[in-house]
């Protein structure tokens, strides 16, 4: 792999710092190809399908779960055709997800656009997302590989389970910061964790590389959540982007929060209560919120934990040897670390 | 098979009017390993889930569906143990189906109990219906049957695309009989065809006998809903059940209503077009409902339909030699047709 280190070697240190751009570009054919096998497996002689389903999956998201599963395809030499439709199995079960999230949490946004469920109903909602549930696991299984039938439909129950854990945490004050993880593990980082595994079970990889990618998955699922977790609350910059203090307006118990109780004297503890156990929340609330977790470093705790884990995703690839992918990947993790400064 | 001729000729006419008792009866043994299955799937160490899935599972449904994949595995000599998981699965997807349906219909009521929703609210109704999905796909996963996952995975996907298809024609009086037909072959007919077509294929029959039972399956489940929808106004005996009414009040365009709407006057559809499109419903209007329909005998010719789908089911196991699981089958048809009197 001479040519490979060579490259490393050109680009020096600014090789580090491409953000999820190299990822990108060398996923770029291959997510062409998935994009097109989305548009053609939302299609149904139902017209509302199309369109509530088109609504999301057109919206720009980031499409970095189908990157993983193309990304360690690649990464693992796979010459066949089965990780295009995976991939879009695996975006299919991120976009199914969302629109029953966007129901049970009542979001009226979604990517700065009008939640599906404003416009269609929340009937459409729950409904094309069984649709593109089923439709996930026909590519699926057109695929054939029972072992990444396992993976992801485990994923899939995973996920319901760790949303269904979330409703029983909401508004607990008292949640741990490992009930918590237990929460984001299951209902964020397994499908990242199942998207990654797939990769090297279809190039036929032993069960080491398997449980490397997995690794991989799971913990930059993990350091994705905590940042978009910290996010929400202006991340630790001074600029706030949008969507600021929605977690906080439904009460949704994040480690920033954790953080901020456990740190925090009886006079904030009963703060923490009103606002979010009992959703009293007043004018200047959220502002004295982010003003708690600044000044108990909550934010940054919670970025550093995220470090921690991007750290643990990218010592999980060191068993395969340096390459442009192998890179692309571990800088996706410091791109979605630094998302928060 | 002579034991089989003898015990039909033993048993005489009588044999006929057995109900669903025999399928029930033959049926019992694996049944039993099904409910044993269904019980240990639900577990969760997230206690909300087994909660809200046992809350419907153990209210008393037929258990019609898992009963047809038992049975055609029966009748095509199926030796293995791959029928119990399928089995379970089925169920699993038909409860997803109806935790999801009471969300999307508001629906107060289930099975003579509070619906799961309003109890437990509907995100988890949403989420446990996710849950139970994901689990009924891992089931099948370990089957291992690339066939019959691809069975079940397809009839998900449509089950979800008649959901939707019903919403498009709610409360549009000129839905047409092929309209609703399309619906109800979707979202109720395509599960009953998966669960009576993956039996044969456990056993490996061939093409003629797998198309035999899903042919089965779909007409039944046709005839099935077609009773449903008229048990909803009643039947055609005078004799009221609970819940008459449900589609009227929801709006509902089903066959009964849309027999009753062509065949009506103009002041008829006026009535109609008040009571299911603009929802605009007064005291007395339920009443009227049912006096045009079996003015306009629309619950007579619906069950008559029904009939004629039943008719079909029964012919398709023509070429399954007789034997007890073959009478008792063609008497479940009977069973359900005979339902609405």
């Amino acid at each position: 792999m001479g040519v490979v280190v060579s490259l490393e070697k050109q680009s020096g240190k600014t090789g580090r710092d491409e953000g999820i751009n190299r990822l990108v570009k060398l996923t770029e054919a291959d997510m062409a190809r998935v994009n097109t096998m989305i548009l053609s497996r939302t299609g149904s002689d139902v017209t509302m399908i199309p369109e509530v389903a088109n609504h999301l999956i057109s919206s720009g998201g980031k499409r970095l779960r189908p990157m993983l599963t193309l990304a360690t395809a690649a990464l693992s030499n796979y010459q066949g055709e089965g990780h295009v439709k995976l991939a879009a199995s695996v975006e299919f079960m991120h976009t199914a997800t969302l629109l029953h999230d966007d129901v049970v949490d009542e979001s009226e946004m979604r990517r700065g656009k009008q939640a599906a469920r404003m416009l269609w109903g929340n009937e459409a909602s729950v409904l094309v997302g069984d649709f593109l549930l089923g439709q996930a696991f026909k590519m699926m299984v057109e695929v054939g590989s029972l072992t990444c039938l396992d993976i992801l439909s485990t994923a899939a129950a995973v996920i319901a389970e760790g949303e269904v854990m979330q409703l029983g945490a909401a508004k607990n004050t008292a949640t741990t910061e490992d009930d918590y993880l237990a929460v984001i593990r299951a209902k964020t980082a397994a499908l990242f964790a199942a998207a990654a595994e797939v990769g090297p079970v279809l190039a036929g990889l032993d069960k080491t590389a398997q449980a490397a990618c997995r690794s991989y998955g799971m913990n930059l699922g993990v350091a994705f959540q905590l940042i978009d977790d910290a996010l929400d609350y202006g991340g630790t910059s001074n600029a706030l982007g949008k969507n600021v203090g929605d977690d906080f307006r439904e009460g949704k118990i994040t480690l920033p929060v954790v953080l901020a109780y456990r740190r925090g004297n009886d006079e904030e503890r009963a703060f923490w209560r009103r606002t979010l156990t009992e959703a009293r929340i007043e004018d200047g609330d959220l502002d004295r919120a982010i003003g708690l977790m600044r000044q108990h470093k909550s934010l940054e705790d919670t970025v550093d934990r995220a470090r921690h884990y991007g750290a643990m995703a990218k010592d999980a690839l060191g068993l395969f040897p340096a390459s442009p992918m192998r890179l692309a990947l571990e800088e996706a993790v410091d791109f979605c670390v630094s998302r928060a400064y």
